[in-house]
Order: C-alpha cells, then structure tokens, then sequence
C-alpha cells in the first residue's frame, strides 16, 4: 500500500499572494497531506500578525484543497524548519523559485538542510509563468503607494492589506 | 486510501555518474514509483547506444530500489517528455540541479511543458555538494583524456566508459 | 520639431514566435519606424529559408503597424549588426530579454556593438510574463515530436512549421 | 509628424555618479525629453536630502542636453513610478544594468510595472565598460573610509559627499 | 631569487567557519605568507566582538600554518582594503566564491578596488564542495534555532557561539 | 627562501586578445613563472592552427615578462590541464572571468579539477573593465563581417586574422 506523503511549504506570507496560492495548490497535487507552515519571523517587522497571516492563508486553502483532493493544513511555526517538517512526518519541503531572484539563497538553504537531515529533501516548483513578478515586498510596496494590487492578492488579503497600510500611514502622520 | 505517486527522472545518460544516482535515490523517495527515461537523444552522438545507456542505469537501480523501498523502472523513451510522463501515470517530473549551470535552461524547458501539460509538475532537486562537480561531459572528456574518472561512475559503468574511450581512439588512429 | 526615431530589431526567426511579435509591437510604440532585421545566419542550418523567415514575420507586422501606429518594415540583412542600423539611421538596437537565459551574450554582444559604433545604442525589453518560456528552438523542438504548439506561434508560421518538420521527417526516412 | 517621445529616469541619486551621468546623456539621445525623476527614498537615510540630491544632478545635466541636443529635466518624485511616467506623458522607463547586479530586481519591478501600466515600457541599457563598478553605495563607503573616489563622481558632488561624510564622522564622535 | 610573496584574506569571520579555514589553508599555499585581516564592520552588529573574532581565527591559523608550511598572520583592520593590503606589502587580495552567491558583489568589489589600486590583485577561490552551503549568517540563525552546527565551525568557535546565542537569548527575555 | 611560485594559464588563443595579454600581465605579478598553456583543441576547428597560435602568444609577452620582471613561457599542451600543471611544477592554475559568461562552466572544471588534482588550485582574476566585451569568438565573429577589431588584438595578431579571415572567404567562394 502506498505510504502517505507529506509536504510541507514553508513561508512568512505576509501576506500570502496568488503566487503562493499557485505553488500550493501544485504541491498540494504532488503529496497526501500539504502542511502550509507559516514562519513566525520575529525580525522583520511584518505588516501582519502571525495569527492574522495564518488566518489569511486559510481563507483559501479550503477551496484549493478541494479542488485538488489532497488534505491543506494551515500551521504556524518557530525553530527549525526541518525539525518542524519531521514533526509533522513531512519528506519533503516544497519551496518556490521565481527565475534566478530565489535561487542562491534558496540552494545555500537546501544544501545547509541537507546537512542538517538528509532525510528530508527539499524540492523547488517553478514560479507560473503569470506570478514569477509577484512577490509579499513588492505587494506592500505597491499597495503604501497607492497602486493597484487587486490582481496579485486574494479578495479577503486585499482588504485587509489595504486596511492595515492605511493604519500605518496614519500612525506615522 | 493515498494514491499511488508516480515520479518520471529523464536524462540521456551517456553515461550515467554517481550524481544521477544520487538523485534517483533521492527522488525514489518521494514517489512510490520511479520511471527513469533515458531520452534517445539522436542528435549528439552519444559515447554509447541507447539500450546499452539503460542497462549501466537499470544495473544500479536495484540496489537503489532495495535500499529506498520504492519502486524504480528505467526505460528508454523518445518523443516529447510529457506524453512519457502521462503514458506513465506520472504527474512528477524530476530534474536535478547543479548550482546555476542548469538553471536556465531547465526554467525555460520547465514552463514549455507546464503550457503543454499543466497537469504534469516539474520538480528539481539540488545536486548534492559532493556532486555538484559530475557531469557526462565531463567524465567523457577526462576519461578521453586519462584522467581518473572512478569516483565520478559507477566501477561497472567506468570499465565501459575507458573501453568506449580506448575503442574510439583506436578508431581515429 | 521631434526628430524621426528609428530602431532596428534583429533576429534570426526561425520562425517568428509570440514572444517575437510581443517585443516588435512593444518595440513599435517606442520609435516612429521599427526595422525588423532578419539575419541571414549561414551557419546553423535554419529550418526556414530567408525569404521565407521574411514573409512569415511580415505577414504579422502589417496588423501590429496599424494597432502600433509606427511603421515596421521587415527586410532581410547580413553583415555587421551595426553598419546595418547606420544604413537605416537607427541610433537603437532592440532586444529582447526573456530571464536570465539570454543576459550573457546580450550583454557582451552590446558591449562589443558599444565599441564598434558608440553612437548606437542598445535597449533591453523584458519578454512578458506569457512569453517567457517561448523561443524558436523549443517550437521545433517541441514541432517535431509531434507536440502542440499552437500557442507559441502566429498561424501561418504554424501551418509552415508543421509542413517543414513532415519533409525533414520524409527526407530522414 | 513624429510624435514627441518622452522618457523617465529614476533613481535615488545619493549621490549621482559618473555612470548615472553616462546613462543620462545615451538615454536623452533616445528621447525628445528625459525626464530624470530623483526618488524621495524616505526608508534608507540617505546621505543627501532629496533637493540637494536633486541640485547635484541638475548641475550636470545642463551640459549633457546641451551635447546631446534633448530637453533634460530633474524632478523630485515620490509615489508609484508608473504614475510619474504617466504624469510626464512619458511611454519608456529607462533603467541601467550593470553586468548581473541589478538585473533580478529589475526584472521583478518592471514585469510589476508593466502590469500596472501596460503602456509604460521598461527599457534597460547597459552600462558602460568604464562604468561598470560604479555604484552609490560604494562611493559612500570607499569615501568613508578616506579612498579617493575623484574618479566615479563629478567634482561638485565630490566636494559635496566629502563634506558630508566628514561631518557625520564628526558628529559620530 | 624569489620575492616573498604576501596575500591578505579579508572577513569578517563572525564566526570564522569551516569554509573560511580550508580558504585559509588553500590560500596559504598560494603565498609565502597570508594575512587574514579580520574587519571592524562596525554597521551590522555582529555576535562577536573584534578581539574574539581574532582569537578564533587565531586559534585554528597556527594548525594550518604548520601543515602548509606558510606563515600565517590574523590582524583586525579598519579602512580601506586596498590600503591595508599596501601596508601589509601584499599584491594579493583573496576571496573565497561560493557558486554564484557572492560574486555580484564580489565582482564589483574587486573591480572598484582595481580602480583604486591597480598594484593590487584580487584573486578567487572556489569554496570546496563540502563548503559550499556554509555561511555564517546561516550558523549564527541555525544557532539560535537550537540545529547542530557542530559540522560548519571549528570546535573552540562552536562552544562560543553556542554561548553568545544563549546569553542573547536570556537578554531578549 | 622563498619558494619559486610556478603559474599556468591555460587557454585556446584562437587567436590571443588583449584580454588574454591583460590576465597575462597580471597573473605574471602574481608568480616567480607563469606558463601560458595554449590547448590543442582539436575538436572546434581552430582558425589558426596549434603552432601558429603559440607564435602570436609568444609574439607579445616578451614585451610583459620585461614589464613585470617575471618569467612567461608559452608552450603547447594536450591531455589533462591538472597533469600539464604538474609537470610544470605549478600549483596554481589561472583563469579569466568575464562578468557571469564564464563562470559557470568555470565553476565546474574548477570543482573538476579540485577532485583530479588537490595539490593544484585554480584561482580566477576578474577581466579588466575594459575587456569585459572581448572574447576570440567575437573577434572572429566580427573580422568575418568587416568589423574594425583593431582594438580588440595585438596588431601582429590583427595581420594574421585579417588574412586568415581573407583566405576562408575566398575558399568558401
């Protein structure tokens, strides 16, 4: 009987674009079980919570998990994210690539997670060909200066994208 | 009940090295079953022909099988790639990548077969840090030139590899 | 009063693809006259023979002239890049990017251009996001192994690709 | 009659180099009118407040127009860039590449750009030989740490960056 | 008779990695005596402070000093490469590249400190393959994320770490 | 005593440009000898046959040995770069780099040759600003279609490509 395969795509989302909506709606084709894992990223100074980031990317999740038939959970997670893929009996971390801006960073960490669990593999999808300009910068940069980011981002991040920069500008007048 | 995954590896093969084998182990892994296409690739006149190309591989795919407990075919293919995938029952295809030296490429060939079978995924694989340096051509060349290939091969495939080479420059002589 | 602005894009277009029309049209609004050069390339043995690549990308530029409103004139050409843009008064060379596949060359190819007339100038245009993956090698290719693509190339251009690749395939037999 | 052609150039311009200025006099040789629009950049506390940064490039954009025969002006910018364009009627962005550096971001921001306003195109020149290693922030940093950058910066803005660098040592103290 | 010939590898070595040491080793055969100029990188806040940087580089030099047979110096600097590299006679600036992750910089590094001094030669070093993935930004964030990286840092520099992460982490607290 | 540091920079010289004279120059400061290997490369149809290459090198490094005060032998080689090394007791194998075009392919062989031969190492220089654009292949390239490269080669270099260019024309009629 064929095993279950678990993925799991890691990320900040923050927030989560129609290009991350594409990578896991084609991992979620390529496992059983698809573990979205959304990175706490204490850091950087993200425009949403991480509540609110898993929150959003729920929001879609649903309706992509039933289209594709495979199981979409939403988790957050700190610490090491091979350490969180063995948690969650994952194989494999599914990461995206978008042309060459993704990919020397991308293969240091492959190669630094290797190291760390060589029974883990980490595979890379390839950005579709309408969402290789998107990226979570690009949408808050975009959307703080006014333009129109409607076409890069679900309905229900949008407005809160919206909402959350028209706050900050507020706070900073 | 988890369906049964089915992964394609392409290559030409010619001749297979130790980083193909590295990433046939790997990729074993993620899929219950592993189709490797050795590609007839009539145009480059290959070192060797092409059932002999599929024997080196199948003579070190067992041994891969057993030890990853997933099931590995090879078998030779012609024709367009993702017509192999489908014929196969594969919605994966795996390719290997080495630093940058096959990136763009396979980006450009990755998006071509997502127009013309959406439903078949291309995913890479990093070449592991100690075969980031293997590549046929390579191995062709030192071989040609007397160089000691055996860590690059396996010793089955080595023997073939230095009598094609002896044979070839008898030939020219 | 404006000077006339005249650019050239040259191209081997064997054949004229999607990608093609999609940087001459957008090339088109950037001058006032847009001289298409096909080059005649001896040496890589074209599926098309010149007049043929001549009357297949002409037979798309009349429509895209009219939507453009410049003039795009399509005319065959040999020798040095540079001494053909003088001859036609372009000050621009226009080329065409798609992701990092094309960068190297381009880049030394304008610099060397840079060193013959310096008075020419060499522009870049990004390939749109549907046409990244498009290039007139992976059309035959792809042609010839009997996929589909009708989505990468004009008409026309299809009918002649398909009909050229069953006689090469005849001639073979 | 040919229509008047208007181009933007953006940047930050803290400080203008000699490869901004290189860029400057081969972009207004495409144009009827360049239009370099110098970026607020409030995030990264540049060395030069906007007007000064704007009053460095003024100084020598006047002799290039002059040289070149094209309409130059400079302007402050703050806001979405394809609404500057827009806002000045110009059709084509005008970026400088220099080798790989620059080229992933580019790409992103114009494959955004242009989905925000397909009819602003996003053109790239490359830089010059000479030009090459030239970058804003280096002339910063090498001027930091006492090098002589006489070389990649005009002498208005040379004073200018040594005064500057001078008294933020001091006020370091 | 032959000159002696004296190389400067500059770091900042925060924490001094696997990967820096076999540069170090390699490097050292180059010259007759090799100075690793420890930098003052004042701007990034690093987890170590100057002098411990220098005593962990130290405590791993003399080991390979021995083995290769030439003399090697660790000094902290501050300033400009190039005058450091003057002072210490050295013709040979070294760096160390792994894949293409550093060489955009890299690349406008050297030609800018070419500019400034065209005695000076910057000269590359391919990272080997078992240290292509080590970094030590990604050492200090797998520190604190409790991973083993007992395999990227030399023995003495591993208990360091280990305690400067915690005492952060009982600091942040 | 200092150790005589022995250098090879290998290499087709089909024919040598004033890049390849740069790198000479400058890897010659770096080593007591530098031997410029120049491959036989039977396989791609040279323009100038093996001899004659080795006489437009030699041609000009006298001239570069008086200026550096080192030693420069040019030499044929055929077989294995690492053996050629060897023999020549050089533990440093020199390479050029222009921007990215090379570095892949370098990247490997360099990995390649790390494998075959510990003892040797190979270390790149970057090319000059001003010879960034200069490749043999372009210079032919350009010589064939009537293109000033006067700048590009040494002028007994130049005779020799003129007429050799010259006598294929007239072959090929």
């Amino acid at each position: 009987m064929p095993e279950l395969r678990v993925g799991i795509y890691p990320g900040t989302f923050d927030p989560v674009t129609n290009g991350h909506l594409d990578v896991i709606a084609r991992a979620a084709r390529l496992v059983d079980r698809l573990v979205v894992g959304v990175a706490i990223n204490a850091g950087k100074g993200p425009l949403f919570p991480l509540d609110e980031r898993v929150e959003l990317v729920k929001a879609e999740t649903d309706r992509i998990a039933a289209e594709v038939g495979s199981e979409v959970q939403v988790v957050p997670f700190t610490g090491l994210l091979v350490e969180f893929a063995r948690q969650y009996g994952a194989k494999m971390i599914i990461r995206g690539l978008r042309a060459v801006s993704d990919f020397d960073y991308e293969f240091q960490m492959a190669g630094m997670n290797h190291r760390l669990a060589p029974d883990v593999e980490t595979v890379f999808l390839m950005a579709s060909e309408t969402n290789q300009f998107i990226s979570s910068r690009f949408v808050k940069e975009v959307a703080t200066l006014g333009g129109d980011v409607s076409s890069f981002v679900p309905p229900l991040t949008l407005d809160r994208t919206l909402a959350r920069v028209r706050s900050r500008k507020e706070a900073a007048e």
